[in-house]
């Protein structure tokens, strides 16, 4: 479990102010997250990477010559915000184009789809390639559903390899590509780590026992098997990846493979060992060649006992990207040259001031401001409230940080929406700052869709007139339509949109029959939230984690959980005095 | 707790096994450990490190270019045997002399010493740096009883930097000697490992507690409080390692110091640089400037949740060789050009044939040599018996590996014992075969004292008669003189030496008044059984842990009692038709 922290909501940023402090000649700090300390050629592809902070060396740790140019670094478990992502890349941009890579999980594919959207719209010619190494969390015919795990690693090394030798951004892209389709990794876990602050770990294994296929989040394995000696394990990860060769090897035998024997956190050096003894063995007796291999811990999730193999099945292309040095503060290899520091000045960035210029508002906008910010206002209070129950619903079919992200986001909306109003915003400026604010801080999947959801709202209420109710049902439908065309979820998913569907239809039907807003809003709170109690009775949407039967049914979706509350808790602000029909 | 093993008692060969063909570019396996794969500067000093396994990367994961040449490796928290020490340091030997270097624990001095002596009477100029810097194990008035933690990697960095610069002997040593003055580390601890095939860690700490003065091996603590902050950690370590400046240092203002924030296994990344920028800060309000910290896992105990600060002070010499570049499994910085390897063939020993030529044995000393297999088989079977309880009893106030270390012991001189006798020994050899084997395969304290007592009474019982009652009597006395010359232990420090002492005054007495052997024997065993079991009342012995008084009272020494156990076993083989008075 996780003992020392100081505030566990600071955590993520004090471990990487920590970090940033101990490796000042490899990584400088930047708006989001870090970027090399060195000098890097120009005119080169730069690899940004990131993800949720808890794995370490994942994702900071594997910024420097030889793998990544930066590193966007969310929170803990929690993908970096579009922001953090834009941040990161632009600081690292070489001049070559930005090639973005990742684990496949849905928070950072929404947040980096959106960071590379923007980056191309900039100018700064952006690529993604996600990595989907895990064979346990979808099958091979539903390849771009798997997970990223330790494969990370392998991708990330030839990506940052292709850049340093000179190839164009298509180049890199394409060997990225290969690198991905040519990892396969299998993992195993014994017991989930426990976040800071928390009393439970993200799951347990019966003692003896041992859950196949694992995920870095405490995502439930496929199976359960007791838990066998290290050469039967050993066994069953070579029979696993052996079992599912990629395209364009044919049979294992005479084929060169890198390998990554990865410990989660507490499976150690020690057992590690022991068993890549058995590993090396059986891929001896299959006609493998093994390739400088790597064992330690490369992808961790905090003190989570589990251990995952990766094959890299290599040509010779990769095979050099993947023999080639690197000194990162988390990964170091053979031999690369001292590159020039970058100048301490010259790099850091000021984090942008709050206090921007502010759109000029209409009085009577400015005067319905703060009713905005009494509803963002009981927004933080009702998720302050439920934050653990939001962790712990989560932490059935998800990673558990649901709660934590929530609460992070809504705080940082308020201090948003409360500066704002001081600095004589109206009533659409509040809800874009505190809609920016809270996708900016939040990160995650839930954190960019609330950003989506606020900010499509705030800009249909605008800085001109007051807010009526029919600006608001139609800045509600506005949400909804984000909210679909970016997360791409339907009813029935087992989501936040089976909440939010049945709330905006209740609400715009009630106020295009003339209904007052609070009553409108009251009547589409309690659909909501009769919606997000429903979702119990639902199998988690395919894709985010292997459906897990017995667990989450009967447990309801906690981004749709969630949406219920505030629902429920803004409704008691919209007094009918407030809002004009 | 450990999961992933085979066979328990062959875990330590099977991760030596598993750690070698992982690194084939660093190390190549020789007798007793590993030495560096690549080719090193002929007449240049070695340095040879060694320990317990358990630790890793300490000690075989830290030998490669900048650091150490070679690397006895022990069996679990067992030193290496003496024979394993001598013979990586023959095969790391370039012509410059061997520097030894290993933390302080009883078992590693008694078989590092006799390494020592036995490579200088062979003309490899050697000498001995012991690591010392856990300040919470002694006070600084009795600085050599202090262990040796993280503070290993500070000390073996700047020897081997030093080696490598081509500094002679000499010079390597006052380096070295230097280097560990100015180390100083201070560790707490939540939770002890469990030992692969064990069902309970080494100790425990009550959950939000936390015991102040880590032992690596589960040693006991010297106190126990709340568990702090991360900031409050940082508070107790900078203040306890600022109360304590080593000579030379007046004050902490204005110097420089290098700094290792070690994890013991699954205190993980993230919280270590928590706590890292919180040291960092602390410092500098000290006006302490920070030299290339290291943040991460140096010196562990296979999963025990603790973290050690370690503070090495240097000066203009100390810091170039911190800095300079390291290249092996466990440990890289900077830059190492590339060296050519050996070849694979070159530096490869075999294991020494156990079918070493016999000495010529009288026909009478060949009729005895099977009843000397038979006690030999007692005592094997005796140990087997007991393996657990004697671990559990260990456990209480040292590091619960007594059982097993007797177990690889009693069963590798069982083992020996059979093949001499089939060889044609007489009655002496088997025992000195049964001795050599014992001491080489259990290493630790353990196995180097019943390596001393079976070769004192092997060559006193001899090859040319068979073996009596009065000789055995002499061999008896000479095996106790030979053990106090070796530990330096006496009656009342709570050690084996408890029960020997009264054995061999009983034993001899009685045989002297022409008792027979097997009666006097009984009667030895049962004095020798009572001592141990009075053991209980006695504090453990100062300098191996702190005093935990309130554990180890009541609990009788592990040696001592095992003592009993093998004299009362070997009793029930003497019956009087056996050996002559």
């Amino acid at each position: 479990m996780t003992r020392l922290f100081n505030d566990p909501t600071a955590f993520a940023d004090e471990l990487i102010d920590g970090f940033v402090a101990a490796h000042p000649g490899h990584v400088r700090p930047v708006r989001g997250g870090v970027v090399r300390a060195t000098r890097c050629t120009s005119d080169t592809v730069a690899l940004v990477i990131g993800g949720g902070s808890g794995h370490y060396p994942a994702f900071g740790g594997l910024v420097g010559p030889g793998i990544a140019h930066g590193a966007a670094m969310g929170n803990l478990f929690a993908s970096p915000s579009t922001q953090q992502i834009v941040s990161v890349a632009r600081a690292a941009s070489n001049g070559g184009g930005i090639l973005l890579s990742y684990g496949n999980y849905a928070g950072d594919v929404l947040n980096f789809d959106a960071a590379e959207a923007q980056l191309n719209a900039e100018g700064i010619p952006t690529r993604t390639v996600r990595v989907t190494d895990d064979i346990a969390s979808a099958p091979a015919s539903e390849k771009h559903r798997r997970r990223g795990i330790a494969g990370d690693l392998t991708v990330f090394k030839v990506a940052g390899a292709a850049a340093e030798a000179g190839y164009v951004l298509d180049e890199v892209v394409r060997v990225a590509e290969l690198a991905n389709e040519r990892t396969r990794s299998f993992g195993v876990a014994f017991t989930g780590c426990t976040l800071p602050g928390a009393s439970e770990p993200l799951f347990t294994v019966p003692e003896g026992r041992m859950a196949l296929g694992l995920g870095i989040h405490g995502e439930p394995g496929i199976g359960e098997t007791d838990i066998p000696s290290a050469d039967g394990l050993a066994q069953l990860f070579v029979e696993e990846l052996l079992a599912e060769l990629p395209e364009g090897v044919a049979s294992p035998k005479g084929r060169r493979v890198a390998l990554v024997l990865n410990g989660l956190g507490s499976v150690k050096y020690e057992e590690l060992y022991v068993v890549y003894g058995c590993i090396a063995r059986r891929l001896q007796e299959a006609g493998v060649t093994i390739v400088e291999p790597e064992v330690g811990e490369f992808c961790t999730s905090f003190d989570m006992a589990g251990v995952s193999l990766t094959l890299f099945w290599l040509d010779t292309e990769l095979e050099l990207f993947w023999r080639a040095g690197a000194d990162t503060p988390g990964f170091r290899k053979g031999l690369v040259s001292p590159r020039p520091r970058v100048s301490a000045e010259s790099g850091v960035q000021k984090k942008p001031s709050s206090e921007a210029v502010m759109v000029p508002a209409s009085e009577e906008s400015r005067a319905a401001a703060p009713r905005i910010v009494a509803a963002v206002d009981a927004i933080a209070a009702v998720i302050d409230a439920h934050v653990e129950e939001l962790g712990r619903i989560d932490a059935v079919a998800g990673d558990g940080d649901h709660g934590i992200g929530m609460q992070r986001g809504a705080t940082a909306a308020r201090a948003a929406a409360h500066a704002a109003v001081e600095a004589g915003a109206g009533a659409g400026s509040v809800l874009l700052r505190a809609a920016d604010a809270w996708s900016d801080r939040a990160g995650g999947t839930s954190g960019a869709l609330w950003g989506v959801m606020l900010r499509a709202l705030g800009t249909r209420i605008g800085d001109e007139d007051a807010p009526d109710a029919h600006a608001i049902a139609e800045g509600a439908a506005d949400a909804l339509a984000g909210i679909r065309s970016y997360g791409k979820a339907e009813v029935g998913d087992k989501t936040m949109v089976d909440a939010i569907v049945p709330f905006v239809e209740t609400l715009v039907a009630r106020v295009i029959d003339g209904e007052q807003l609070g009553d409108a809003w009251d009547a589409a709170a309690a659909a909501a939230t009769a919606a997000a109690a429903a979702t119990a009775d639902l199998l988690p949407r395919v894709g985010r984690a292997r459906p897990h039967a017995e667990k989450s049914l009967g447990t309801p979706d906690a981004g749709a959980h969630s949406f219920g509350l505030i629902a429920t808790a803004v409704a008691a602000t919209l007094t009918r005095k407030d809002f004009a029909r």
